[in-house]
């Protein structure tokens, strides 16, 4: 069975005076658009007309596919343990602006196919020394995956004193075992959930989705049931990334916990799906970051109904869109904390 | 005759070499997106591999309208200097945002209709006590348009140090007035160029539109042109607004100065239409921070092809939209200053 998590919907007994609190700032109604639904949603998370963020944590999940070896990058399977190496060193594009935010970020190892060397900011949970070739065989075990999601959601646990949680993750590969999982979860083609990734041409998307559908169609005679119709345990199982599943235990636990969490690009918004399956309610708690250039990363957006803070055609993965977003994050809280309101500034409201 | 400014065109000589500087970070080429367009734009404006974006000031310029007791807005004009008063006091979303990063905040009243008490933060450039109602005569004389020009430039002039400038505007009516110098520059109805501004309905903005429509059929008759073919001194005196053309000349002499500026909504993006009219290469040294929710910014965006970094639905003005946006522009220069390269960190690249 797999890791059970409860999650609470949102209360809406506090909905009104939120409203009213925004409503009243210096400020034409409903005239800072998207920071104002952020507010709303941070405020009613957090059950309080004083919301806070003041403590971020980014948490990157690193781990290796199996499925590599069949050519689903534009880049080799060593550049994982290269980059979380990029990663601890500071001069990864998550690093710099984690940096300058002034965020902590750590790297969490769940499947990396080599032994990484210790780090202060590396924590080593590794479940396995990367996931089976899904094109062959089922990706990982039951045991496996509930690993992973234990995982994601102990580094949660240890970040109490944390208000925001921003994720990320570094996998090569990974792209494409999203669009697996997706497809495994929603019925949708490989060539629909398919797209470039970190840079395939025409023909590498093309021959990327030939390698999802085969490993689609195994899984189907396997389990005896056309994607679309599997058990979130067979998605998982199946077609799972540690990384992914990682981060699907790290949203949920951070539901549980109230606390609001940031989704990345593409790969973070698939975790947010798989978690959706087991806790519908985890949702609530999800800050978008922007619209990835990943095709398949809009029809997602979509069916959360979720409208991201940025569109800056990024495809970089890492938690870079997440950290991206956090400064307009807490600007929300901002305006929501500290602006004036119409009366306390003597300011005459619209006729 | 109108106060000359002289902006050169970017060089293209260091191209080469900040895009190779881009290409080789450790990530995906173009995987940055539009990050990477705005580190490229920096890195050519200021003429170096190496930009630098330390100090950051905020000028946000002040005035009224004549035409405001016609009913072209949903705020009556006391609003105006209440709203100076409360950016001065820290309350306003531009305060509030400007404190979030540390980005220093001046007020520069051109035109505020009463007399502003002293106060530090505020810069006394008063042209007149407000425009004159364009729908009666003409805004303007070619003297206040000159001296409204040069207030702004000399503001900038005042910020030898800053290595980014960011404009807002604050002024009752100023949308409305910003959409009929838009129609002046390039012809497009009232209906094209009117909007909601700070929130009137279908009916409001109807009634907006016929008085901008009567106050450019006064001028065509006065001018013997119809718009579109007025020269930029006639659409300045015709149909101008004092804070409007305070922020084409602070813009057109950031330009002269190789200062890269941040232009807020709507109503900044006019003003660059008109700087554009008298130094077409102004253009180059501006960072377009939003697509605002007021209808024919759209339109004027796409009239200077620019992607602007967010679309977050704003619709304040204030400057509150480049300040939302100025994380990220740091962000693109941190990346290029601070990322690591594939050689430098060891990470193989792309097969």
């Amino acid at each position: 069975m797999l890791k059970a998590f409860q999650v609470a919907p949102l209360s809406n007994e506090l909905d009104d005076d939120i409203q009213h609190k925004i409503d009243f700032k210096t400020k034409p109604p409903g005239s800072l658009g998207g920071l104002e639904s952020i507010a709303f949603q941070v405020a009613r998370i957090q059950r309080t007309l004083a919301p806070k963020l003041e403590r971020a944590q980014m948490l990157v999940f690193a781990a290796d596919h199996g499925a590599v070896d069949k050519g689903i990058s534009a880049f080799p399977q060593e550049v994982t343990p290269q980059m979380v190496t990029n990663f601890l060193a500071g001069g990864a594009a998550v690093s710099v602006f984690c940096k300058q935010h002034n965020v902590a970020l750590k790297v969490v190892d769940v499947g990396v196919k080599v032994d990484m060397p210790d780090h202060p900011l590396l924590s080593k949970r590794k479940v396995a020394y990367a996931s089976q070739d899904f094109s062959e065989q089922a990706a990982l075990t039951l045991d496996e995956v509930n690993q992973a999601l234990a995982a994601g959601a102990e580094e949660v646990d240890a970040c109490q004193e944390v208000d925001l949680l921003l994720f990320g993750e570094m996998g090569i590969g990974n792209t494409g075992v999203s669009s697996c999982m997706m497809s495994a979860m929603t019925g949708q083609t490989p060539e629909q959930t398919s797209g470039r990734g970190t840079g395939l041409d025409e023909l590498g998307v093309s021959k990327k989705a030939q390698i999802i559908a085969g490993a689609l169609k195994r899984a189907e005679q396997a389990l005896n049931k056309p994607m679309g119709e599997w058990a979130p345990w067979e998605v998982a199982t199946q077609v799972g990334g540690l990384e992914i599943l990682a981060m699907s235990g790290a949203m949920l636990r951070a539901a549980e916990l109230s606390k609001p969490f940031v989704v990345d690009g593409f790969i973070c918004t698939v975790a947010l799906l798989f978690a959706s399956k087991l806790q519908s309610a985890v949702t609530d708690y999800a800050i978008f970051a922007h619209q990835s250039d990943e095709q398949a990363h809009q029809a997602l957006l979509q069916h959360f109904k979720a409208e991201p803070i940025l569109k800056l055609n990024l495809r970089l993965g890492e938690g870079s869109g997440a950290i991206l977003s956090y400064p307009i994050i807490k600007s929300a809280v901002v305006f929501f904390n500290e602006m004036a309101s119409f009366e306390s500034a003597g300011v005459t409201n619209a006729t």
